[in-house]
């Protein structure tokens, strides 16, 4: 049998500021056997997120840094087309990171099955996966939202964002989010029953703050870290909660920003702020699965995605991320859906 | 019976950079008769914290701000002369918010009686009062020592700081302190039982940590935050929790400053910054002055006050605070301390 052939990005020179095309490289390469223990998977879909900009940066972040002609680091979903590993059979639908690449062999680590399948596959990343569980396990767990409070949410009408707000009202608070163009704020107020939207584009986030959370801020989902975590420290409540999800205001700069000048609020307010990441959670997932399947069964939660067809155009794709230009969920579509 | 004469400092004007005696005003008035319900207090002992420096701007914290004209506000020790209020009696020993003043006229909130006679009567801000309060929550409660874990403490010579670290040592962790001279990094190592000091004043925080700290930060004890808070946050470990109990960088500098720029890495690290306010303890307080008292009895723990003597030296002193110039917690004798 003639070895497919396996279409990569690999990582070509780190980016010092802004992510660009030239910073990554296109092989293409056959398909080893596999070992024992081993899985093949043919990827279809490629999510493309900010967290994937942090992975270029020489310094190790949560994981390690992606190295420099490594194929690049992505969670992925595909089907198992070959299995030496007792865990996983041809046909299976799984997901994990799994590269910026046709197909992906791993040793089962970090990739798990798809087991529901009551949204369409390419949105499994958009709720069931490592989206859904952040935005879930972020305001749940480190929020801690109350009935009645306030909830801001930045890059509101991003992947987790716009997921964060609609638990958020499911779970009775005012919510207000943060966005970067009217059509995305109408979006997440028309369409989404955000109960604000504030521009930061088009006027001060402060003064938006004070014009939307007249009764103060008790719990952050901070996307974005810089100036709009400095705007709302200013307005936290006692005993507020802010989740740090991510910093991307700073991905790009290439070095840290200047952190928040209003930390001293958070003695003031005896607020608590708390980094998390998605995969200290993966052992909870059925709980956050049961409870979105759940809401998007009763047609509580609504999402978008926005396919880009073609690991060709991948690169370009990240880019436009940081532009903010995507209107919905990222992806990248590699190959054809398995049936199922 | 002729009124007795009142003494008092008074906040004449906002300082807009470092403090000044000349944001004083002395004043001497009677003081009047007490009305129903109010207590009479002649104040021995006042203590002179950073945190003073905060209630004399124009913003609120976590108190409403000393208004221009207003008695400035201090944590005070002193005994009843008089009392029509059912709670307190002449004779009674008391501390609480009691004002630069020989004499306070109180409603009874937020003064509480001192019951522990087993130290020293100006040792009681230090162990049995705020201080006492604020180190043993702050570390226990927002801290969470873990035996075998590595506590870093800033102003760890100063009155919160050094008890932060003994009860760190008790706790089992290895303690490094961070100090402002030879000497307080001395006393802290040698007398304290610290593991480690660093001087700020004679060298790199980061290249201290990065010697003292060889298995990274667990706990932070944060009093000053500004570039000492963000060389600690390159240095933590998974689950750490920073504890910020007061700003003294910014305190003088009449704005604030820029936050840390490494706040990224408490995405990284799954960590916890938490500000927290001693008021908010006070119904735990019997739990820290018992295990205070019981260190204290076993000769476990240390403590060294610094007396200004005379009422009209409090400006000064407090200057002479930020300069960290005192050797110890810094009190004020304002008159004889009552007979017990």
């Amino acid at each position: 049998m003639k070895a497919r052939k396996n279409r990569q990005w690999r990582l070509a020179a780190r980016p010092s500021g802004e992510v660009a095309v030239s910073d990554f490289q296109w092989v293409e390469e056959p398909v080893r056997p596999l070992a024992g223990g081993e899985l093949l998977v043919r990827n279809a879909y490629l999510s493309l997120d900010p967290t994937n900009r942090v992975w270029m940066n020489a310094a190790p972040s949560y994981l390690p840094a992606v190295e420099i002609g490594e194929i690049m680091r992505g969670f992925a979903l595909g089907v198992v087309e070959e299995s030496r590993h007792d865990d996983f059979a041809p046909g299976d639908i799984v997901q994990g990171i799994l590269g910026w690449q046709d197909y992906a062999i791993s040793t089962g680590h970090a990739v798990s099955k798809v087991l529901r399948l009551s949204v369409p596959l390419d949105a499994h990343f958009g709720l069931f996966g490592h989206i859904g569980l952040t935005a879930y396990f972020g305001l749940i767990d480190i929020g801690k939202p109350v009935p009645g409070e306030t909830l801001v949410v930045s890059a509101a009408a991003g992947a987790v964002g716009s997921l964060v707000g609609q638990i958020g009202k499911i779970k009775g608070c005012r919510v207000v989010g943060i966005a970067g163009s009217d059509e995305k704020c109408s979006w997440i107020t028309g369409e989404l029953g955000f109960d604000a939207a504030i521009n930061y584009r088009k006027g001060s986030v402060i003064r938006g703050l004070m014009r939307h959370c007249p009764g103060g801020i008790d719990v952050y989902f901070d996307n974005v870290g810089g100036e709009t975590l400095d705007a709302v420290l200013r307005f936290i409540n006692l005993k507020a909660r802010i989740a740090l999800c991510g910093m991307v205001a700073q991905y790009n700069t290439g070095k840290p920003l200047s952190g928040p000048s209003y930390l001293a609020n958070a003695i003031n307010q005896r607020a608590r702020l708390e980094g998390f990441i998605v995969m200290d959670y993966y052992d909870r997932a059925e709980e956050a699965i049961d409870a979105l399947a759940g809401w998007y069964a009763e047609g509580r939660i609504k999402y978008r995605v926005d396919i880009v067809d073609g690991l060709e155009h991948a690169p370009e794709a990240l880019v436009r991320l940081f532009h903010g230009q995507n209107q919905g969920k990222l992806i990248v579509k590699i190959s054809e859906e398995p049936a199922r």
